[in-house]
């Protein structure tokens, strides 16, 4: 990027433009897609006859594109028209906040809220590509050690993509934060760190003799931070990020 | 409850039903409760103008009726009607899947989604109730402990209700899950367990001397599962369940 251009933005509107503590909102691509891809797990709504659904489901990014699949689109599919309205959301939660008084009392977070169309994969060679991204982006080259997708397979997962029109990302990362006048006052006030981390690998118990945990994997190890992990095979997966 | 009498359920609609993978699917009080009380955080789909938003947001849980309040959910009040249709979603990541195919690779996670129409709470004592609520559901006792809110504060805190009309718990705890004959294969497949956990709890730098943590607050440890602080954070406020 050359220096001192404005870094690349999502535009805002009435739709994504952080109301309530504007302080708190980044349009820039670099700070929604860091919260996104620190994440697997999103949430999807989507409109059927009127009624909201919010759909908990595993997704992607390539580029400013959002990818996700299958079985929990599965309602949403059928009700499927070009360019259905979507709103995915990521939200990462990093403390809980107890303050001197009932109203400060919050929580450290980072969250992100994308718009667009989406829309079914059937261009071939995108499937394709989504196929091996679902597993690659997560567990980077894995798929090219994996007994290969069948036909009916192929058939059976659907991928949806949404090219982000706007996105918001909403972090706040501060701690206890009272009124001046309640640090006089003698209340017990913290912030408890949030993590989710992983455990110890379980290999499969119907493993055959000598088949050992690929180099591939070492991103996750017991203890470390989901979200870490999540990135450094984003970064390896998708080097120009 | 009378044995034999079966346990209450949720009713099934279009809506709620699970509909892939059914065998998954739970509608009785028990399994979905058990999902939302081990929970802080979830995500709000409602629709303004044809548009879905899926806003994260603080929530819980008083018999039926799920609350949630204020900064988030203030788009949404704005464009507040009388039983706005709203879908509320807690989803629980448990672990990664990594199975010998790609079709295979999967997650293990607990989910609820509970549907309803919003309300505003403008009955006073509804919203004095749900001002205790917001912090000592999570931190039992505290309100007792802290100062007073004023009545600016109070104005300012807005909550909306749900009566849960209709809710599925989906719930995948099988780790890894592979065709028969994949099993043969000389292919690395395993669980990673995912943990949400409590770091050590940081103390505002800026507390009078003398003013220490209440031992209500022991739940909330170094290491302990958020889930499992949240569960019984939930029975200490409301023992009945």
């Amino acid at each position: 990027m050359t220096e001192g251009a404005s870094a690349p933005s999502y535009p805002k509107s009435s739709r994504n433009r952080v109301k309530r503590r504007h302080d708190r909102g980044f349009y820039d691509h670099e700070t929604v897609h860091r919260i996104l891809d620190a994440s697997m797990l999103c949430h999807v709504s989507y409109v059927i006859d009127g009624q909201p659904y919010c759909t908990p489901t595993f997704f992607w990014r390539e580029g400013t594109r959002l990818y996700w699949h299958g079985s929990s689109a599965s309602r949403m599919l059928e009700h499927q028209a070009e360019g259905q309205k979507v709103c995915l959301t990521v939200a990462h939660l990093d403390s809980l906040v107890l303050a001197r008084c009932g109203f400060n009392h919050s929580a450290d977070y980072r969250a992100v809220m994308a718009f667009g169309s989406a829309y079914l994969v059937t261009d071939p060679e995108e499937k394709q590509r989504a196929l091996v991204a679902m597993v690659d982006r997560f567990f980077p080259d894995r798929t090219a050690s994996l007994r290969p997708s069948s036909t009916q397979e192929i058939k059976a997962t659907s991928f949806i993509a949404m090219e982000i029109e706007e996105a918001s990302a909403k972090i706040r990362a501060k701690g206890v934060a009272d009124d001046d006048e309640d640090y006089e006052l003698p209340i017990y006030a913290e912030r408890i760190p949030v993590r989710t981390v992983l455990g110890a690998p379980e290999p499969c118990p119907r493993l055959l003799d000598g088949v050992a945990r690929p180099s591939t994997l070492d991103g996750y190890s017991e203890g470390r931070l989901l979200d870490d992990a999540l990135r450094d095979a984003y970064f390896a997966e998708y080097p120009a990020g």
